[in-house]
């Protein structure tokens, strides 16, 4: 019954989502949803990924939130446009939020928006917003077996980044285990161990998406 | 439109419930529904719980999960019965569920049920299983912000466990600002900070629980 009843509004969803994807290509703008739980540290990778990538390409994020700006108010801090979505409850963006968003930004001005999705390894899942790619975080504290537990995310992620890596020697987590389990479940999923806040292994994970937002431009 | 599409839902959802917590009334057995993020260390509490207080309570426990059976496992190793309940993607568990896997248990030879609701903390707020109380785990790693960000959680919960208090001095967490956060939206939650893992702080939690579960059996 709840498939029968969520089957329109996935339908307009993905209406939405698509006309957002057509504006994207006519802008040549990469677009990268990015998911994880509650504290798994996007805003702090979103951060350090714009210092890594300001100076290459002109960034904007869109921050997802159940409530308050704490996130938007340090994009901004970082002098990157950031608009934020309060969801007011729902666990998840959909594509007339992101197509609202994108009202408010100068799109003309941007090679990348980073949109970080509300602290969810669930809702997120099922929701084209129009993006080029889902990206998702999984932190050490998180434990080695959420492939196993939340299967769908590590599955439509493009990319899986592995983060708090400097905090391993005070977790059990078994990086072999997980990168095992992650290659079973999407054998495509580009893996990068990192440490936003420590600053270690960013390179291959901005160089990835360097060299995504480069396609981009080439292709569209 | 959304609200009004899961209204009958939740409408039937509260009616299951009220007939889970009948049934919990008759046979005076204290149910207690247990959120977090993912890997903030549900099942790590539920551990530590059941080595403090099986010798005083016959206790079972009900494993909610998108998919596997790693925890009921682990429970099940622990020599207490639980059962498995996989939603097959939704992202908590609802009433309906609940009852079902009441069936699987042996009511009279119960004091306390612990349900072990999906790693999310947005999703399984709204929904009463026919519980006597929610409590709710925010891990250290997860940043002393949430509050802010995911208030519905907090606000619904009787008991918040502040977890991996063993790793305060790895993260940049705030433990007054959080204490102040979560007095400001929800002043009768009683808050316990431990380590689960580390099994210190866990008197005070399980004290409170056994205190529960002594005035359900009074009162019922």
């Amino acid at each position: 019954m709840k498939v029968e009843l969520n089957k329109p509004i996935l339908d307009l969803n993905n209406r939405l989502a698509h006309e957002n994807r057509e504006r994207m290509r006519a802008q040549s703008i990469y677009m990268l949803d990015l998911l994880a739980s509650p504290g798994a540290g996007k805003t702090s990778l979103i951060l350090a990924t714009i210092a890594a990538l300001k100076t290459s390409y002109r960034i904007a994020v869109i921050e997802g939130d159940i409530a308050s700006d704490v996130d938007a108010v340090k994009i901004r801090e970082a002098g990157i446009p950031a608009v934020q979505i309060n969801t007011g409850g729902a666990c998840h963006l959909e594509a007339a939020m992101i197509a609202r968003a994108l009202e408010a930004l100068d799109l003309a001005a941007l090679d990348l928006i980073i949109i970080e999705n509300v602290g969810n390894l669930v809702c997120p899942t099922d929701f084209d917003l129009g993006e080029d790619a889902k990206a998702m975080i999984l932190s050490v504290p998180e434990g080695h077996d959420k492939p196993l537990k939340y299967p769908g995310v590590f599955q439509v992620a493009r990319a899986v980044v592995l983060n708090k890596r400097d905090t391993l020697p005070y977790f059990d987590f078994d990086e072999t285990a997980f990168a095992q389990s992650l290659a079973e479940l999407n054998p495509h999923a580009v893996l990068f161990p990192l440490s936003a806040t420590e600053h270690t292994g960013l390179e291959a994970w901005t160089q990835w998406l360097a060299s995504q937002i480069e396609e981009k431009k080439l292709c569209s």
